[in-house]
């Protein structure tokens, strides 16, 4: 049925599901907003991140993903659980936090939007008590595998190197598609040396979606899976709205006709983050963090309908 | 208490207040957006005012108004209902849809946020029902009597004349606030030969806010009083964000100091119109319409605490 | 001869040409502007359109286009009428004097700029009487076929359900290129089965401009075609001036390339759709919408130099 | 009557004039823009501010000015000429393009929409041979009467510098409102030893426009008497869009209640300058340079009508 | 001698002051800016606070400033620094850093640019070793005294309170000027019961510079001051580049008129915060910002010339 | 060694190099910015490209190029010149100025950044001296051999009708890629009888960036290449901060694999050109411009290091 409201109406939730602070065990699905940006080494803002995605989805409701010709919404039970609590100013009490309320919430999958990408730490962590170490399916323009940031070892340049060292992710089993940034020589050899598959941007341009995903595919394997995705992955025209961007980057049709490709894959979870609204124009980079939020829900309404 | 989550924080409703489609009888204030936007006779965009209005307002919320000394959520009984049907591109069946949702809505008052300014018509055909005919305490660049806007009889420069015509309004007891803009001498005419006082913005910058609140004060007496407030009273500079703006408007200060001078009216509804985001920077324009409908809150506590 | 005034000097008209109110038979192509935008379902503002798109032109004036080696206003005689006539805030009233309006002018062809993609219909219904049913090439991110616009029968997503319906265009001579928005089923099921041949923007972008333009070549055949060329059907990237975005869309590049080589249609008439300048950077939209109709009008006078 | 095209529609000409590259002698107002900026000694783009201004002016037409109570194009025959010539990237020979330009207009009076406020000093050399010396109404910042710009002669920190030079004004009868800018301490006093009456920005705050206006009125006296209107007389906040900001500056509501008090002078001719559209907000600033125009007009035709 | 350079040429120091990473003893005033902004509780990016204000400084230079004749830095010996060393996410660390850097600083006086408002407490920190406690002269919308931040004791809510209880103010001795925020009553009867004289900026409004710099001569005496300078002092329209705007601001002019009238004040330090480019437009905040500081240098460059 | 400062910290130079006036023999590289923009024949304002440029190359610093493996600082002896005088309108003086000051500076290699393209012109001259005549590698969307722009003979559109005209740069191994833009057939014709090789945008999309690399290899040979990049060889929306955009342009992703493939030719300067900041969004243009830059340093680094 088409709903009588035009999507410019109502009240703001994630895809306009429903939302309680509070998940329940039924619920399939809970979208939380991690609004923490001080893990930034350059622009900050990333706090507005969630809000903008969920302003953006308001163009994705009620219809069909044309690609796996459902709409997720209607299979399965998604619940906005609104924003996780942070602490100003603090990046240690507030990695705790998140990860805190991650392990509280019941719902079957945690969908995160953040946020700068430090917040994939907690998550992970939190993530390992319930499916041990996973694989990460990583869309970034940078592999935030530094060991430091200007002098500090937690911020958003370091969650991998973290989650590879307290083994929440498998590296071996772990791949990063767009990667295109200065980057110290060491720090490139050590994510390869731990096993890491690296794609760059370029890579992929001159490569097909199909060979990509088969690559992942590969990489990836069985394991329960664990996807985040960094907007800056994408070309700076398609996502200006983030804080550390990179010229040369990934399409936002590649990162899609990905995905499409790679549902079958044992997805446990995800982050879309640095969404950073106040450098973004006319919302495309928010658009482009919820459309790859509905096109995991997607891989997941499909896995549920094919059970 | 002070919160612990701050305001960039949650799912945005106004002010913060809770959420539900429907109100109830103990409500004592409901929101409704009116994302209605096709009486436009410029810019067009005023649909997703509500929304703009609603996310600026996160920077009153939990806190002291201190003209008032209080925190107008903590004494009112608030409801967000999110934003009345409409329908698009239909401007005769749109006033009837609003008009027949503010009817429905059982709160002890309705404050509508914009939403361009066509839509206080149906709010006031409502409100006759309820109140009978009322003053009209209205901020504007222009008088909105216009018996004809561009050919249509009904759009956002014409809901006074109708109001007036239709006895939903009071002239003698009505008072225009911040008027400045071009007019036919014929529509200035007939507006005070039915009894508006028309306070300029020149007039009200020559002036103090104590002496124009007095002129309302005397102008509107004890019957039922509207506030209608357009953002576009403001001067451009600190209200972009709207459709028809004209220079040398009133200031924001002048504004608030006024609004403080006229609580004891005996205020039965509001509205707040003409925000546009998509013209706006920073938010300033939302930032003061919100401020705006916060300050009416204030009025309403005020009045509620001293019963 | 080079023309000593710089192209950000004079009056804006369409690629500098003469202004009239009305057009003569002996003009070849009538400009007009259509500043509708109420039949939008998200964004509005596509009224200011045609003055994007005639002050982007500047940019194209006096030169030669690359591609065909010629100057198509040497060749064609354009006028530029200016707006047509629109009715505030009332969708079937407008549509009825669009539809008028075209009907009145005496011009060879008319080239419309919108405003939102409703004005299609009218577009059709006046072609109608003077080509009868003809093939639409169709470049959209929307197909544009449903048959209700959250509750409303005639707005910008249904131009051609009415088209197929009243026959003003040939489903199975047209096509459509881009598609990829969300779209419920039945709408995609029942534009496939009328006939239309739709190309999604990645199986545009897993293809070559070669390949698409000679599947659009061998759909429509000889018929009179009709292009309406809606600025969302490129990529949110190049194109964030509109008011329904969707990402992974087709590139400029592609458009162009495509355009090029399928000049020998029977054209006879185009639209160009749903700029919105107030979400535009630095003109980019407006840009690429005035390219595309200076393009067609390449094509035209080639064909005319053909002739 | 009213018009049935509402103000957004139809090609841009100021306030709707009609539009003719040379004018006439029954032409009572030819308009011109200068699209000359490379006077700049900060920002450039001023090329871009007559456009601005008469897409501004749309708000202004076909209504009556209320202190005036009539609309000026009623009264006077105006006429938009479109732009002057200029040469690209010298200005000795654009300067003496503008002149030869402005003496060719057999209008009774030339306004001048730039442009940097370099033109001036053109548009003040032609005036001479009609009017002979004037006194110069100045609303600017600065006070423009260096005798050099960073090493340069002519540029838009000196028309007026080389105009009390060249006697093309009379310091004597001339004065400057709105004046705050850092400048050298030789070049205020040899401005205040040449005669000019300087009242800076902070005097008006501190005074009423009354009180500014019954100044200009005594200083200027019967002598025929030239505008110059600076964008950037008016603060940054409503004027954004221009090349030198200086904070502190003028309100609009000032300077229109000025001007409202000074329209007995013996006016021969005004130009607006320094509109720089690509730093203006939501058109705020060209619309204060449309309405300054709009409110000479008006003074224009008060004088016109009382004849 | 006027400079052959425009100001938009060169590298960006604040007033085109030299630069070395330390200052040495003969150094009047060092510039230093404080990239510090993780202690905002909305609106985050004020670590290119001090880069806009360098950039937007660009307008002052090498010119007398009009109110006091003359250029200060050539009676000042300044140095602008760079910016101070700070520890990415860790507020507590951060303000340690910026203490040492302020007190490894031998200039005479210390001038900072921000950064949010939480850098306060450091810096009069390291005031405090050289003067002993001082007076505030603080500018704001908000009291900044809160004991607590969402949960957070140190953030740019709060440097004044802990400035207070750490005795490094006198607030017996310290006024703010421009309060107009939300505030707990709690908060703002703490405040008032230290002793700090409050003015809102309605009292500023409704008073005059001459009054308000009586005030504060008389509040502060004859003891050392320090001067905080929060572009949030100014309306949004002014100041739109700031992280929590409040509507009803105090206006740039009057804040120039001000500190003309209280240069005589015995001053020992100042900073400027809150400047957030990211939301500015057209450097109008970062220019009111650069615009305080110069005014600051001139107050002390009159003393030092007085001397 | 990692830095401790994040990289919005400090006095901005290009990638950090250190500042001076005046380079030594000893340097490698010198970065001089051009601050000229009075040839622009469209949009000015490129007088702020060179300290844009340099705002984004923070980005850059203290890593490695992962193409080269090396950051390029670590190897050459870099120094920032600032920006080179030039004299306010007037283009002939302007031009000796800037070939002055190119002659004066004795480092190895100048890298300018622009600036609007006029200035390709001086620096060919200067580089004449040393180099004689060189191949040309040019990313353009015009080919810049216009013979007149607009009645101008010395303009942004004319540098290597010139440069070919004074034998500065040689058309038979020079070539000009991405071109696209609107063309006189004269101008072409007359280009390509000069023997320039010309790739359109087309073509390089056609092909891929190692075709084209071989291209260029082929076309250029052994004699010594200036480099000519111009933001506007970018599709506008990877540079839509540029003066005349042409769209359907090349990706940022192109240009950096086409680099990597021509590091080995003979390169003895270049120069990046058309940054307009104020209509940029989110500094991509610049970063686009930095990022170019950057790999040209990359390739004279491996240049270096392999002899």
């Amino acid at each position: 049925m088409t709903p009588t409201q035009p999507p410019y109406s109502g009240i703001r939730t994630f895809l306009g599901a429903p939302h309680a602070r509070t998940c329940i065990e039924e619920t399939d699905i809970a979208i939380a907003g991690v609004p923490f940006d001080i893990g930034t080494t350059y622009r900050s803002g990333q706090r507005f991140g969630p809000q903008a995605i969920r302003e953006a989805s308001l163009m994705l409701i009620d219809n069909d993903n044309p690609r796996f010709r459902q709409d997720p919404l209607e299979i399965l039970n998604v619940l906005d659980l609104g924003d996780f609590d942070i602490s100003i100013g603090d990046t240690e009490k507030s990695l705790q936090m998140i990860e805190n309320q991650a392990l509280a919430c019941p719902a079957r999958q945690l969908i995160s939007l953040g946020g700068d990408h430090t917040i994939s730490l907690p998550l992970l962590r939190a993530l390992k008590q319930k499916h041990g170490r996973v694989a990460l399916v990583h869309f970034d323009a940078h592999v935030d595998t530094w060991e430091d940031n200007f002098g500090t070892e937690l911020a958003h340049g370091s969650p991998f190197y973290l989650a590879a060292r307290e083994k929440l992710i498998d590296p071996q089993h772990s791949i990063q598609i767009g990667i295109r940034s200065p980057v110290e020589n060491e720090v490139m050899d050590w994510t390869l040396e731990q096993g890491f598959t690296v794609v760059s941007a370029e890579q992929a341009h001159l490569s097909t979606p199909q060979v990509i995903a088969e690559q992942i595919l590969a990489c990836v394997g069985e394991i329960p899976a664990y996807l985040s995705f960094d907007v800056d992955s994408l070309d700076p025209s398609q996502a200006p709205g983030t804080g550390t961007p990179e010229i040369g980057g990934l399409w936002s049709w590649q990162v899609l006709a990905i995905l499409e490709r790679i549902s079958q894959l044992n997805w446990v979870g995800m982050d879309c983050v640095e969404v950073l609204p106040a450098h973004d124009i006319s919302q495309i980079t928010a658009l482009a963090g919820a459309t790859v939020v509905w096109m995991y829900l997607g891989m997941l309404a499909k896995g549920k309908n094919s059970m």
